[in-house]
């Protein structure tokens, strides 16, 4: 097991043993989010048929080679092609067919004429214009031909997708499974939000905000509620994860006495491979992979709630993308400048909570203030993380440097895009 | 009824009546994605307690104000402060207590010593440094103090907040209802996905892929089905949808012989707001409202899959976001170089479909081709919808212009923040 790595080793580390889960079919109405585990290939031509894209009436253009608005053409209307159900109709020399928007064009016509280059007068129309063969026809096929690949493997479902699925008539579609989550949460002093809170017990919290950050990214968190500090009932709650994809405790893995998980871990066949991160806040975080077939992952996130949401943003929410098949794995990122100064001792990488502001064309990065990792108030007030390095002990004021957003809304504007 | 308005003005009059909704009560695992409806107060102090911030002993910094490597001085260990339940112990002149990470400091002590700086032995422990008093003591109310206003009104609920909602004991939230969407097809030759589509039969896909925009900004989509293109058909399920917030039907508001859906809308009490917004695709637009109680509001979006798609994008989308409370109603916009020449002859608001590149510092759009409002497939090609301004006529290629990003991974990095 490795020992005090980088942030950049242990993400790669932790994607390496992250690969795309296997295929599941879904519903298309379900499969929002999902990303194909398959190519689709279109068994049907979109339009299916030739169709007018006007209402008015569909002729034969040579009918017309002469009209004029000077010397107009009339045509016996023989019908109307509905938009719906297969007509019977079949146009000959002379005739023409009422037409609306969308219908299939009747053997026999190449052209639709505009309602209004037309007057109707009972069973006959007048039209002024000479058409040229296919206007305002659709072709069969326009949109998609039959064996197109319309999708690939590894597109991410969204409206778009679904409208097209529906529209070439499927109703289920392969997609990559999404991670099952396992969370625990280790520690006597915890208990559940409606727990008693006397003699200093705190709320199991982090297992929720963990639930939650899970359900952003598409991920399914099973909550196997809180292991008291004992091997015994740390290794009874963590079999109960063996099944998932992904197990994430918190707490249980600092240095103190109390440290449990890790052996747990390691006796329930969790090959751990490694162990602190020079960053901060969310030194002692652990990881491992079980070796047996496809077991799961192992995140043990430290237990302060800033280092759980931190340390997870970093390793465990990259790691659930990829494993759901997602390309993009990674926070949008901005360039910020600094509205006050950072400095630090440690030669550890630093995730600074800040608050971001738009000045102008630039972007304000601010403190949320006390960056104690006890301090879990500050996470709401954090639009963003900014990369402190860890070969850099300040940041001046006026400093520019990266932030990932967390608050996607950041980069929302505050007005329409048109005016 | 106004006819013919800007994008801008028909986004104003849509705003206008697409209030934030009322509240609701529900279970703050749920509240994922909703807007707090009411500011919270905390009930409890965090932490509960001083709790020690490391592994060791607490002690009276007084036993060891004289204490140095040089010469240690040696307490009695009383016992051990356990990290959950309230403990009996109480510190006495000469007397230590073993303490673990997060444990309440016990009375009659005013700091806590690190495990490293001691050296045990059975019952007794040396220490050779002298702890200021209040060292290494979190302090009781750090993070949160009774009464304080932790989130406010309008906060987005993501993962920090459920973190923080679960320690202070909430299980239940008020929020902003979502909203609820009735979304109706209209047109003879629809059918649904498993439908036969002989005969030039088509798929109500906008039905799938409206129902998917709903999920996006978290309203709930209500299926109210196909109504064929008869006034008595399209009241008997636009009555079906009465009852929701918003009321979405595509298709039949062409100017066709079958425009029946603004008629029955007015007849069922919706006063019409506007029909006809200068943009490109989209132009068929209707919206209006019923009058009656807080009777849904209604678009009328036009039948072909791009066109709903757009309008959906500009005008329901805000709309929806708005009622769910949200500060943030728009998507992100970047500025893009065009990679080709773009000219109308219209002076209507055409939103071009593009795909994106980054090039260096540059960001490219390439129109997806085809900008025909019936190649739905373009939609799968776009990341962003181009703002191409009603009063100019020509983009150059090299011109830039603004683009909303439709494909939100498009703004995230393919690399690590760090490195």
């Amino acid at each position: 097991m490795r020992q005090g790595i980088t942030p950049a080793e242990a993400l790669r580390i932790v994607l390496e043993h992250a690969p795309p889960l296997g295929a599941e079919t879904t519903s298309v109405s379900d499969a929002r989010g999902r990303v194909l585990a398959e190519g689709v290939r279109s068994a049907r031509r979109l339009p299916p048929s030739d169709n007018s894209a006007m209402d008015g009436f569909a002729v034969r253009s040579a009918d017309l080679a002469s009209a004029s608005a000077e010397r107009p053409v009339t045509l016996e209307v023989i019908g109307e092609i509905p938009a719906g159900g297969s007509s019977e109709l079949t146009l000959r020399a002379g005739e023409a067919a009422r037409i609306l928007t969308g219908a299939p064009v009747p053997p026999g016509s190449d052209a639709v004429v505009m309602q209004e280059d037309t007057a109707r007068d009972g069973d006959r129309v007048t039209i002024g214009i000479s058409p040229q063969p296919r206007a305002h026809i659709r072709d069969a096929g326009e949109d998609v031909e039959i064996g197109d690949q319309v999708l690939e493997a590894g597109a991410l479902v969204g409206p778009a997708e679904i409208g097209m699925l529906a529209s070439l008539g499927r109703s289920v579609v392969s997609v990559h499974r999404r991670p099952r989550v396992a969370i625990l949460s280790g520690g006597d002093e915890l208990v559940e939000p409606d727990g008693d809170t006397s003699g200093g017990r705190i709320v199991a919290s982090n297992s929720y905000s963990i639930a939650a950050q899970c359900l952003e990214v598409g991920a399914e968190p099973v909550y196997l509620g809180i292991a008291r500090d004992t091997p015994e009932d740390i290794e009874r709650h963590l079999r109960a994860g063996l099944r998932a994809d992904v197990i994430v405790s918190s707490a249980g893995v600092s240095v103190g006495d109390r440290d449990y998980v890790r052996g747990v871990l390691e006796k329930l066949g969790c090959s751990l491979l490694f162990w602190g991160v020079k960053m901060k806040p969310g030194y002692p975080l652990t990881f491992g992979r079980f070796e047996a077939g496809d077991g799961p992952i192992a995140f043990g996130l430290p237990g302060n709630p800033v280092s759980a949401m931190v340390t997870f943003e970093q390793f465990v929410r990259p790691a659930l993308r990829k494993m759901a098949g997602r390309r993009s794995l990674f926070r949008p990122t901005v360039r910020a400048r600094l509205a006050d100064r950072l400095h630090k001792q440690s030669d550890r990488l630093h995730f600074v909570r800040v608050d971001l502001e738009r000045e102008g064309d630039e972007i304000v990065a601010r403190s949320t203030g006390n960056q104690s990792s006890g301090v879990s108030r500050s996470m709401l007030l954090a639009r963003g993380l900014l990369i402190f390095p860890a070969e850099i002990h300040e940041l001046r004021k006026g400093d520019t440097a990266t932030v990932q957003i967390l608050d996607e809304d950041f980069l929302a504007p505050p007005t329409p895009a048109f005016s």
